[in-house]
């Protein structure tokens, strides 16, 4: 019921913080609130179950709140960022700057020159790229940090997001990366290895562990071909969370035992100083939020009855089902002063924009709830605020806290 | 081939400047660019076909940007906003604050409170809120202007987004509206007449031409339970504009001879003073704006070349085919510098975000283009920069400029 959220005096909280004190303590709704706990033990779980010797990243472009990145920083072992703006929130914190990468298809002039600047490591997207960061570098006199993003010669089913195989804007394709590092090879670039990312949002485990044994084997078979010793392999990611009640949550038994034994017996009797890593966004902070709204009119219109609350797409448009997906779904959302509440009802909960799309709850089973009570949609910690048109209709911006 | 923007010097230009020109007179890509000429013809083109005695309003969410407003001004007969930001830019015009309407569904205490005191009629959106706006207006001792927002008793079929018929969170169901009207004539509320909505992004004239018949057939049943006089009929409207190849322009001969046909027959023999509007958005100023993007990389995978531009989903969802749409196709795109070259090759053209939905062309045959070509996207005047997760991987906020 609360989603592994603490319940206080029959409310949901956050951070020991009952949510009707926390919509005060803000002073205004509508709002997210991630646990820090949450945060925390997210990690450690996932640590119980990967191998000792697999680190792990954060792609802070789930969530690049600076206090939620300055929380992680003393959690993970490096960073992810996807443009400057990330970079400078990732640098804010005590995480070397060597243990921060920077992904992405389209870097300008600009952002490579601040990232040789800042040593953090580029993952070579193309060969045009790889030309840009040593013109860069030799400008700075500074030897870029890179590592080579490979489109791989497999692709995974069942990803959210498929983001590798066949033709791509992501990385150099596989077959064309022994070329690139024999040409690499003449820079004065440090190339320390390389990046593979199948997909995203996966919440099939078996086909994950199937997507990092090529991934190993694709890497490993590359090792070979690499000029100078390959220090770095980021196996990518892609562990989902489930947003609906059809979803099941990953089996991370499945996952980790599949890492342990491709780095016992793949990777570590051949790279046995490499530093290999796992890249999560979503999966650390996805279930760490919630988005807090209040309801500012209940309505009946034939038949159905609507709570309108003060939030909407502009904040959560993944959560009105618009944002890429081809069947809305409900997310899970509940009345959180209510929490203690058996459903009692069932209610149409709409944003405040005057769009049909602003559709937050279709025909959800609640709690009697009326003008005043506070809605929250769970799941709402990662792509929730950065991934919505905050703009849209000209509302104000939601406040965002960890506790 | 440049969709009414001029071309000069082989480029695209907007406001006379070309598009390189334009590019560093901004001093960064991406960026809007919108054309005042356009804006003005379209009002003119409006005006031409809609009866003399219709009013024409802007519904500013399209295009919030101040300076567009203010030019908007000049050109229409009212406005409609949809939040207190786009009232504050609404207000900062010389448009009278009574030619200003406030419609949507999740209006809050502070932003009634906020309308009543500017004077601007508030478009009520359910009982409640009529009775939150009588409390305001008698704390603030000022007489609200309201009007009635029906939910109709019919609904349109072909729209892009169906807002009215059946059960909706927007205004008060039709049946239910005489019961208000009693109830409101024991208020301290100035009820000057009623909205109706019933769906916008239509491009076909003859369902337009039937919800306006149905709508003023409806409004004037209406305004025979109305206790005060009706000096104030908004009848919506929902013109679409062209986004794909499969799309035809709207025919506004049509649409032109049905509302004069109303005009004449039906709403002036009844309501001969009473002041008819029809509001418009996306069809004001959709047309009138390009995004414009510089490629970054241009890039093989397998196959397939790929322009990466440094623009992308987060200034332009809705061309990514992301908001809401069930197929993706795609939006008018050119190579701007290069407007008078033959299309020689098919290319993917990819924004820079790191995901796969950042598609902006796909499969597109464009002149040959490369590293620091200007890629536009047309039909970018409305619901562009407002409606897209600026947000999303924390990359700087596009710039824009009206010409």
């Amino acid at each position: 019921m609360t989603r592994g959220f603490e319940e206080i005096d029959g409310e949901l909280a956050v951070g020991g913080v009952p949510v009707s004190r926390l919509a005060a303590r803000v002073g205004s709704t509508p709002f997210f609130a991630y646990d820090r706990r949450l945060l925390t033990e997210r990690v450690a779980l996932l640590r119980r179950h990967l191998p000792a010797d697999l680190q792990l990243s954060y792609a802070i472009k789930a969530n690049p709140m600076p206090a939620v990145v300055q929380h992680m920083s003393g959690l993970v072992d490096s960073f992810d960022v996807a443009s400057s703006i990330e970079m400078g929130v990732a640098l804010d914190t005590t995480m070397p700057s060597n243990r921060i990468s920077f992904a992405g298809p389209g870097k300008t002039d600009a952002e490579l020159r601040q990232a040789v600047a800042a040593g953090v490591t580029i993952e070579l997207e193309s060969e045009n790229e790889a030309a840009r960061v040593a013109r860069i570098g030799s400008e700075l006199s500074i030897r870029p940090r890179v590592a080579v993003r490979v489109n791989p010669d497999f692709s995974v089913k069942g990803s959210g997001m498929r983001m590798g195989g066949g033709p791509q804007q992501f990385g150099v394709d596989a077959e064309r990366v022994p070329a690139l590092l024999k040409e690499l090879a003449s820079t004065d670039l440090d190339v320390l290895g390389f990046h593979c990312f199948a997909g995203s949002q996966n919440l099939k485990a078996d086909i994950i562990a199937e997507a990092q044994r090529r991934t190993v084997e694709l890497l490993l078979r590359l090792a070979e071909d690499a000029v100078a010793p390959v220090r770095y392999l980021n196996l990518g990611g892609g562990f989902g969370i489930p947003y609906t009640e059809k979803d099941v949550a990953l089996d991370l038994e499945v996952i980790g035992e599949n890492l342990a034994t491709l780095m016992r017996d793949e990777v570590r009797p051949r790279l046995p100083e490499t530093r290999v890593v796992t890249e999560l966004g979503r999966f650390l902070v996805g279930e760490a939020g919630v988005y807090v709204t209040r309801v500012v009119d209940r309505k009946e219109s034939r038949g159905k009855t609507y709570l309108v609350v003060d939030g909407g797409l502009h904040h959560q448009l993944a959560a009105s089902g618009n944002f890429g997906q081809v069947i809305r779904r409900n997310y899970p959302i509940a009345v959180a002063n209510r929490i203690d509440r058996e459903p009692a009802e069932q209610v149409t909960v709409v944003g405040c924009l005057c769009t049909p799309l602003d559709l937050l709850g279709d025909n959800v089973t609640l709690p009697e709830a009326g003008v005043g009570d506070l809605v929250v949609l769970y799941q709402a910690g990662a792509y929730g605020l950065t991934a919505s048109p905050t703009a849209f209709l000209s509302h104000p911006a939601p406040a965002e806290v960890l506790l």
